[in-house]
């Protein structure tokens, strides 16, 4: 190893060191410890960057102004004193707060010394630096860390803020480098970067090996550190572990966090978040050492996970599963990080419809890339895509399925077959969400938080997250005996996931199922979900199949949570009008109120409501005449008016041991008091039916206007593409090839 | 009178007659059945708006896309065949909407053949005319007509529409005159529009000619057809009533119908319906008798309820009080007729302002001008101006009175100490509503109404609208014994109106009074608010000073409707948590759940909540020790869902005869989950303080920065502007000129 090898030689910016003797690109990961070098700035911004950006801002345009903005935001804050406080709060608190502005303030003010040239933003990071090297190494742990947690800061309760520090910081100074005197450079290194580096990497072992997010934090900073500081093994240890055995370190954290599709398996609310330690430093390896590959790295992982991001998004909107606050979409730093970088690795044209919305261009050479490429209307649609992101880092924990069509409106269905996501996922296996029409139709809670909000209990998660939002109750699908999946056991959760049958998308239909047998105990849970269309009509219905089995009998509830005012039942409703009970003692019932149950007559009942988007959804379900509808209202049991008043219906089926629920739900009409017109408020659905002939299963639909839709699909796991399936259906044979076929009569 | 002169000539298309000898422009109403010539087109459309019209659809811009879109509609609606069903249907039947698409696809397609002389718009026109023709005189009274009701229809359940018919078809018919043959023109006004018109003045007269909406439309509809039919006598009636006493009639329900500051006292919503054959006879009017002036009648009251309309609208929709549908805003079709018959008159360029909202282009002269000036981008921004707009056709019974601010955000402040506005009026003597920052903060819950859903209650209003919606608890203001203002008799409300003590408004404060000794036997409510804003530091507040005064004791309720999540109360709560009963049993307090109640210490109480708009909401109560909180939430006694889940807290004081609430509302801080920042969610206020000094009224509010704002104003009824009030606080003396001053201290 190379362990002394000059990597670049500071202040040498105009020199073109080229690649050492022997060097070749297709030396990649197997042979990290190489000789290269860069001038300053070399890590998510290069020299050669600066130049492009240096003649951008001359030009009129997005970067342009995007330069303008930041100069303007920077200048306003230079105005105010430098305030480098003594570590004391925890998050949202003043020096938490202070130490995040600062960081913030030296990347910004790097950029604009790099851009402009103008002493004034290099001396503002320097005095900032210097600042930190006198203060930090006096600093002792911090005096709100987590007592008995491994993972202290010092300048912030927990490291991982310390981690993201690092990783503003050691650009910030990559960036002024040029401008520092020798002593300088010495002072804010001995006394501010190699501490830090030092303090998040031998001193925090567990968290620095850690295949977690936090980790891949810890990594980044240090290893963009060993970039700038000529520190080759530190850039070694974040890669591959401190004992550099690959066991933890980066390229770990990228094998491991992502599932061969890109998927995060928290769910994307903190995909976002933990894609910016991955992109930033990915690209300062690509930047240092492109030999190593690192965006081609595991067929491509980075570019896939940003890629990810997006696909796991509605109306700008992540789909909330998990712990997600549900505001959080694909304007966030990250993802607008993310995609800048994206593009300017790959120059996908639809990048450019994301960087779009996102309207924030950064200031970098990708930012550059990004901002002529929009200037100059480069960008093409974004094309959302139906597809089951398979889960764990095989591949084979389940997924995260994503059915989606445009032929009406703009509808997606979510179904989770997804492994349990550790401590931020919730006991939701086999759930499901629809969207249409700009809206979330059947909802999830996501997280119950007030982010940063004081009087939220600290804007921390509220124990409403634990006792409402990741209860199987709060979402759905089947709760079997008003008990949560994995009886709400982490481990046990972590361990098990459901298992993908089937996925498939054409045209006309797309389906997907899914079972697992491990939620409870001797009970088997095996969904189906399916988003038809009717070529002939227009029509579109979301078809949910949701097969029970156990040798005992249960108390089956399936729970369907909406957005909107409900408009009519086909069934009488019990309502309880002056005095409301909660629905249950545990597990998320406690926070139900029951505020009616219905008990319909065998065949065919439906739920109307009225969303705020102007249309109607009804869901139509199959009943056997022993199953209830209850009609609840969230808040009960909420003493401090935590949780949202969210309406829902749970279906109740006791005392069976195995049962089928069906349902299809039907988006319909328009209400539209603003221009006084109401169309098509009520259900155009008057037939269901199911059956079981062999191993195919057929849901027929009939609507008032005589017609009949039919969806037969396959249930088996494994079939061929081109196995030709026949059925009878009433007097006539009928047949398809592959998965899945929508029938048509007009009767 | 000259009741057989000739108006005009039929077919005489190109013909300028000239006014008669002796006529002038300043005979006016004075002289009303006077000889005056026009051509076909000459309702709301001229022929000289159909040449310029011809000549505009050859250039690009808003007016030939307008055209382009009704065209392309229109020729889609040719393709149907005729349908003129025998009348069966109530309102959303089948018969009752075709009817309506009937009119309203002739007037379209009249407008199109003047446009185009295309033979095949004005066919079809002529086609339905004449099957009309044939239906009409076989027609019976409508069979849904209510029993016993003095206004059938024979199209239609009731004579209103009928008269909408009348109003859409004369001026069909009196575009596509020119084409037809002497014969069919014969057949189509024997058959149809003379009956029509019969049928709806001499034989419908109490509707006729009652000063009433309902009577606006007909005599709308009967004017408009004297002028094509060459009937001056109809004209006469439709202005004077029947008999020409001018008891009745189009000119006196002008100035009955509208305060002189052009409020109409059912409220906006109804103002912008009733808005439509105003505006179009009164244009039709213009067009034929210009020497009417009926644009300046009254001072030119058409004109100022047009703008009146605009003014009671917050973001593009209306104040929802009374009977109001909260979606129903600036463009509605009313409205958008409105506003290009008013820039027609005017050329007010501000008034571009609101067409560019309402992005709607009509097919008529006027609409021309509108889309002629927007394509040269003449729009200046609306002003919308704190005012209050008086009640009553006299302007003296009481107002609805709208405080704005623009000093951080946008800002709107409702009091209504407005006239019951008849049978769509609420109980809601002095009752409030705030918004800021695009949204609606302190609530009215409007009509409770799914307007035109078969399922809720055939589309009608909803029981609840009498049960909970026009209740005084579903307000923001006293309610004296659990019983609603004038005990929820309308006769007695219709006689009765608070008055309004004073309206000021300036740079820093903007403020109103009113009180009311009707609402309730030997009470008396006043009610003082304001709008203030401080010039040192940017903060607002709404100030609430409410009176109660009696001789006997009362339990009084101030409830506030907010819109958001509750974040924080100042005093502890307790929580009726797994146990929800119903806050009362009549008068609406039967659909609220009492949900926690507290009873907060002498002095200050405070109640947070946050809002989707991101902000933060503090009320801020002074506190005697005896008054409890009560947080409510609607949907008890709702079987069948037909409330909207809202939320609401009481202040109540209970065994008091003099009582006197007093509460600041202030808008701060941002909750921004997507940036991941929250700034003040914590209330700035600290202390609050009510005196009376003299007729003086002096309100403090301090906050945590240590500055206090001082609100100083005169409760009296009538003072002079220039009157100089001096007061001493603290250790100092102050002095004022005129209503009120806000003063800053900083400690």
């Amino acid at each position: 190893m190379l362990a002394n090898s000059a990597f670049h030689t500071r202040k040498n910016l105009a020199a073109g060191i080229t690649l050492a003797a022997g060097m070749t690109a297709a030396m990649l990961v197997l042979n990290p410890l190489a000789a290269y070098a860069a001038d300053h700035p070399n890590l998510v911004i290069s020299a050669a960057d600066v130049d492009a950006m240096q003649g951008a801002i001359k030009q009129p345009g997005r970067f342009r102004n995007a330069f303008l903005a930041t100069q303007s935001a920077v200048d306003r804050a230079l105005q105010a004193p430098l305030a480098i406080p003594m570590p004391a709060d925890a998050g949202g608190g003043y020096t938490h707060e202070q130490h995040k502005k600062n960081y913030q303030l030296m990347y910004n003010a790097g950029v604009l010394y790099q851009i402009t040239q103008d002493p004034k933003y290099a001396e503002r990071v320097r005095d900032m630096l210097l600042a930190y090297a006198e203060l930090y190494p006096t600093l002792p742990l911090h005096p709100k860390r987590r007592p008995g947690a491994n993972n202290p800061g010092k300048l912030f309760w927990q490291s991982l803020n310390e981690a993201v520090w690092l990783v503003y910081t050691i650009q910030a100074y990559d960036l002024i480098l040029p401008s520092l005197t020798d002593a300088e450079a010495k002072k804010i290194e001995q006394g501010a970067i190699r501490p830090v580096a030092r303090f998040l990497s031998i001193d925090s072992p567990k968290t620095f090996n850690k295949v977690h997010n936090h980790g891949t934090w810890l990594t980044a900073g240090v290893g963009m550190a060993g970039y700038v500081l000529d520190e080759p093994e530190w850039v070694e240890q974040a890669l591959l572990d401190l004992d550099k055995s690959g066991k933890g370190g980066f390229l770990r954290q990228l094998s491991t966090l992502f599932s061969p599709d890109g998927y995060y398996n928290e769910g994307p609310y903190y995909q976002r978040y933990a894609l910016m330690p991955f992109v930033t430093f990915a690209k300062a390896i690509e930047n240092n050492e492109p030999e190593r590959g690192i965006f081609e790295y595991r067929d491509g992982i980075v570019m896939k996970a940003i890629d990810t991001t997006i696909q796991l998004s509605y109306d700008n909107l992540f789909f909330p599963i998990n712990d997600a606050i549900k505001s959080k979409g694909i304007d966030t730093s990250e993802l607008v990080l993310g995609v800048t970088i994206a593009y300017g690795q790959s120059g996908d044209p639809q990048l450019l419809d994301i960087a779009a919305k996102q309207d924030q261009i950064l200031l970098s050479g990708d930012g550059l890339k990004v901002a002529n490429a929009l200037d100059a209307g480069q960008e093409q649609p974004y094309t959302f895509k139906s597809f089951a992101f398979r889960d764990g880092k095989d591949g084979d924990e389940g997924a995260l399925v994503v059915l989606r069509q445009q032929t009406d409106g703009d509808q997606a269905l979510v179904f989770k077959p997804a492994a349990q996501g550790m401590g931020h996922g919730h006991f939701d296996k086999l759930t499901w969400q629809f969207y249409d029409r700009g809206e979330e139709i059947v909802t999830d809670y996501g997280a119950a938080r007030f982010l940063n909000v004081e009087a939220k209990n600290g804007g921390r998660y509220l124990a409403e997250n634990e006792s409402w939002a990741k209860q199987t109750v709060a979402h759905n699908t089947v709760v079997v005996d008003e008990t949560s999946h994995f009886d709400n056991n982490l481990k046990v959760a972590n361990q098990n996931h459901p298992d993908l049958l089937f996925f498939h998308a054409d045209d006309q239909v797309k389906i997907s199922a899914a079972e697992i047998n491990s939620a409870y105990p001797g009970v088997r849970l095996k969904r189906t979900l399916a988003l038809v269309n009717s070529p002939e009509n227009g029509k579109t219905f979301a078809i949910d199949v949701f097969d029970v089995a156990s040798s005992q009998e249960h108390q089956l509830d399936l729970p369907l949570h909406y957005n909107g005012q409900l408009v009519d039942t086909s069934f009488r409703l019990q309502g309880f009008t002056d005095n409301l009970k909660a629905l249950g003692t545990n597990n998320g019932y406690q926070h139900l109120w029951l505020k009616a149950r219905g008990k319909p007559e065998s065949g065919l009942a439906q739920v109307t409501w009225l969303n705020d988007n102007g249309r109607f959804y009804t869901q139509s379900s199959l009943m056997d005449g022993a199953t209830e509808l209850l009609f609840t209202e969230l808040g009960a049991n909420d003493p401090n008016f935590n949780l949202r008043s969210e309406k829902g219906f749970i279906a109740r089926r006791d005392g069976v041991s195995s049962h089928t629920f069906v349902s299809v739900l039907e988006p319909h009409g328009q209400y539209n008091p603003s221009k006084e017109f109401t169309l098509e408020a009520e259900s155009q659905v008057n037939a269901l039916d199911h059956q079981r002939v062999g191993d195919l299963e057929l849901i027929t639909i009939g609507t008032k206007d005589g017609a009949t839709q039919l969806l037969a699909y396959h249930r088996s796991k494994g079939i061929a593409a081109d196995t030709r399936h026949t059925f009878k259906f009433g007097d006539s044979e009928y047949s398809f090839t592959g998965r899945a076929k929508l029938f048509q009569f007009n009767n």
